[in-house]
């Protein structure tokens, strides 16, 4: 297989999730860091894209440029796809430019600041044809795959409940105020955008919600609040999450849980049994059941029964365990198989799946509906 | 000191919770049980009284004529306190006479079925002087004392949030049909009150949430939902806590939360560090801090700094797990040093606390609230 | 059934294991402690039968005095069985004595401090007909049950391996000089015998793989150290075990892994499937396969192929963690049901079994030869 | 910095550790693998070389070949390094005339089949003052660094005891002979050498427990074992490690093991603590302590006294796991760093450490003992 050719926005010194991508994307071998815009600061932008071994020729100071001038270069030389890893409120400019260029986009989450620019994004989307990636990266997880695939294939029963939380602590002191960057933009509404924690990492805890499930959230009821003094967005809520089959389920999500890493964790019960996962210990699936002894699925195993999603994103064998960039990486392997078979007009595999453009518009829609809940004392808000 | 005679209704055969009862008094050679109402058939009666050594004069048909026998007995044979183990709309009745009969009393959880038996009850303890504890066993492992007692000594900071969970899988079918007793009460309105298992488990959880963290509900947001069909009484549920400085928690109960075997946990946020609690794993609690490594402290260990709370509720060495039993039977050793001193005019230590009757009157504030806001869309409604 | 009377040997104020004898007697309502010989410090023995609520007049300052006058007393007032909680050099006398005397011996462990004392007890019991049980008492949880009845029904298939540890730390700096009674007579060779932790520990591990894996050891290779400046005896070994039937084994035992608390545990591995247990979280029996994803077996839980071991010996449902005292609890249950059987002439339940004389005399001859190999550098030893 | 380019030596396709050198390699952007003779099978060698991208003259038939040609390239085309991936049998040959041609070599583990071809590759490495990377990787996880550094640093005051296993059950049964190609070559005495499981995966451990510890084992007491029928390795075995100053320890390797996966786990005893890291779950090394409770030290944590060797080894912040990849990574970029600082002329970082030669010699040299220890009885064999 080709190697894809990829640009870069944002991600420069400092950033703590351009690296990530960048490990991401390099390690399974196919993908090539090809140019750049890596910051809004030229000099940083030029670090970053030296040490990455690109040409200077290629190393822009605005996205705008980048764009502009990665389009006029011939089929053999342009990148496949643009990664864009800036602040929220730049999702929505980069990616519409580099859509309509024809690019293909792998965006960080969440997609953008409103529900209206989702929609525009949307739209571009379906119109250009072009393949869009949102980096809600935790479904990259063997083990998330293989829940979701067991929940579809009914092993857990009609679900009736989901339990999804993402602890954090690092922002329980008011870090953005003490020269933390990564916590400057995300405390600041012009550049994060309505909501803090939920929007940073609480659209991760409802991705994932809808994707192991399968099911959507209809209405919602939510308490927000800003803990840390002075603190403008959210930085804590809990969410009841109604489905539309019945289904019920609790959101929390909190970056002031002192003490907590990065400690994503979903719970799915169904009819017939439950099932546990838990981010920092990824590679083990807890399976719970009414009528037999719990079991435990673990990366890398191939039993009878294992089924095919989780192996397919998996790289090496049982009790060797994979990680964060790993699962990170799995989603840009499968959006690269997708750009292959586009371009090769083949149908790409249907466990290549990828979060897109409709998981970034439901991202929105949950964090209008969570605000304005929380806004009107916990009433019962539609999606 | 005097072993205490102790007197018991309900808990024949059949029982749950009657044995574990017999179990907590024994362990620790404190009470003698010496005599009887065991269940409402008489049969049933006679042979758990039998099986337990009590003489057939003191094994009785009904509570009512066990209470007025045994306050004729003198005072060196008549029980200093009575159990209660019937099932939650039989705890009012029982307790009301024996408190008047100058009986101390031992009894189950939730208190009562509604607010107003239980400040009646409130009312009556007040009056009498005479002891009552509500066995929130849960309050009675040792690692939740040393919780409480590192919250209260400012050791976390301020507490920001609290999450509860007490999920069971037990009901995830419509067992209360099948001919489970311990579910048929449960599951009907007429016995269990106004909720399932909010009543059952629900209380539990609410109880520990205050008595960890030392703050009071002052308001909350519910959502119940009946998820088996048929089924009157709620079977699962998330609530909202608001407490009075600002501190927030989520409460989640849930009996259909299928394979979850008792799994009770508590964490809890403060300004400093977290704490985490799981009940099927007692004798480990986690701390978590902002500026130092995670720390396990263990039942039976006594390192500097490890308080008095924790090492007199353990019975043995560190890493010989101690379990449900022994946590239950810390609340009867409490409230038999209680008794004692009460008998000897003596002040008991202020360590061996129990659950009384202030927190049954919370449990059902907590309940009605819970009931309230539920049936108005989630709706904050205050306690 | 009535009640069973116990006398009891050593175990007074100080003691540890005193209080688990008694607290595990007690905790089914199935013995009542009757007599005792509590120390040899008279005023000890007096404080703890007094708190025990036993009469003066079976108080007694020897054990030699205690049997004489209980023998004497009239067949509804003699104890059925007495217990021995002495140090291992004053186990083979009191039970000597009490056998003959025609009461059934609840005994410490290890049995005695020779393989030669060892054999004339098995002779003593043998002749008398006359129960003994030496409280091996991990082989009382559930679990371990489970696991044996497993191993026994072929369900991992031909045994090939056992790895079993008993780690603690307590011992790691020289506590025996600084007033630790527990540690003084067992760190003295005139009271403990001629092993260390071996003796203490060491024994429990080897009869733990031997009950788990109903398989014998035939020959060992042992290296042992006394870690500590100044120990007589060993306080850390390790032993290759040697199965007649071509199956091996690990044994560690040692008293100076500084930090761990009672970390016992044993992993066995057969042709089809492995299993893992660990004392300090006793309630998860931890099934590995070949062919097929782990399984937590947990106590208390009843599914089809439970089998009957683990339930017989568990009080409370799952979820509900019992713990070192009713394991403990379990053996003298067990030991209980098979003296009322031969008093009324029935056969006990098979399933009620527990470590009797050969479990003792085993135990002797394994720390005999761990002595032997360790001086000879390591030398296979037959057992 | 300068990309270095790599060549490599095995590890077509069919290959398990080939592809996990490729990932580790590239992770970091540090290396280009522009070369290689990936399979005595010319057809598999260029499936793989160009699935890789390299042009077809890059991809060789033959090892000798390929080193042969590539040393005739210009300097700013030849590899700066070589990466050995065959049997054991075929590390020797490579290794040698790699060296010899002025190349660095990175050789998977063992290094050799004997500790005489050792003996001679340490010659050469001194002589021609090439670096030599030896992957015993384990060595590369973050937690592994800090327990180093710990000890180094006396924390745990002086080591007394190290436990060692290393667990495995995918050999339970003789799937050598059923068309396992990495079973096929690890059981065959022709190209893996003395040694089965002791040298496929004892050694690893045994590497591990010299590291962490920083203490050299003098000698050893061995039984090793060939369960599985008609096997002629070793495939399980036990190992009591005797250290210069006292300390001791216990080796476990099987990989007869039935249902375990790639457990390996260390567990160290000093004076003042011990601690445990166990290579599945890699980011939490656990610390007990003789006068305080235990500490769970965590991948990406940084608080006072963290120590700079784990930091320098991870990635991405706590909470976000990282792996067997990332572990394997990091002894690619020391071994990288070292190469550069020696073209440039500088001193390497002394955190950058990574295992060479010696540890290869080593290596050979326990095997050695081990296999003689074994045959001789256990007897203690000097290393």
């Amino acid at each position: 297989m080709t190697r894809l050719r990829m640009g870069m926005i944002g991600g420069g010194e400092g950033s703590l999730i351009g690296p990530v991508h960048r490990m991401a994307a390099r390690i399974d071998g196919m993908a090539e860091l090809v140019c750049g815009a890596f910051s809004s600061d030229p000099a940083i932008s030029e670090i970053t894209g030296k040490r990455e071994g690109i040409p200077a020729s290629r190393i822009y100071n605005t996205w705008q440029e980048m764009i502009r001038n990665e389009d006029q270069l011939p089929s053999d030389a342009r990148p496949h796809f643009v990664t864009i890893v800036t602040p929220n409120h730049l999702h929505y400019g980069p990616a519409m430019m580099a859509l309509e260029a024809g690019f293909h986009v792998m965006c960080d989450k969440p997609l953008c600041i409103s529900v209206a620019e989702a929609a525009e994004l949307q739209e571009v989307v379906e119109r250009t044809g072009r393949l869009f990636c949102l980096t809600h990266n935790y479904t990259g997880y063997p083990m998330v795959r293989r829940a979701r695939e067991m929940i579809l294939g009914g092993e857990l029963g009609t679900i009736r409940k989901v339990i999804v939380e993402y602890l954090q602590g690092w922002m329980s002191t008011p870090v953005e105020n003490t020269g933390n960057r990564q916590a400057a933009w995300r405390a600041d509404p012009g550049r994060a955008g309505i909501a803090g924690a939920m929007a940073d990492i609480g659209t991760h805890a409802f991705n994932l919600a809808e994707y192991i499930t399968c099911q959507e959230v209809t209405a919602l009821s939510a308490t927000l609040r800003s803990v840390v003094p002075g603190r403008i967005l959210d930085d804590d809520g809990t969410v009841t999450l109604l489905f539309g089959n019945g289904m019920n389920g609790t959101l929390i999500a909190s970056q002031v849980a002192t003490g907590e890493e990065n400690n994503l964790s979903v719970r799915v019960y169904g009819e017939k049994g439950g099932l546990t996962w838990q981010q920092m210990e990824p590679n083990t699936l807890t399976l719970m059941w009414s009528d037999a002894p719990i079991q435990l699925i673990r990366t890398g195993t191939t039993f009878p029964g294992t089924g095919r999603a989780a192996p397919m994103h998996t790289r090496i064998p049982a009790g060797h365990p994979e990680g964060f960039i790993e699962a990170f990486a799995n989603l840009y392997r499968n959006f690269m198989m997708h750009i292959s078979a586009l371009d090769e007009g083949r149908k790409p595999d249907p466990l290549a799946d990828y979060p897109g453009i409709n998981e970034g518009l439901r991202g929105m829609k949950f964090l209008e509906a969570v605000v304005a809940s929380s806004a009107r004392k916990a009433a019962i808000t539609d999606l």
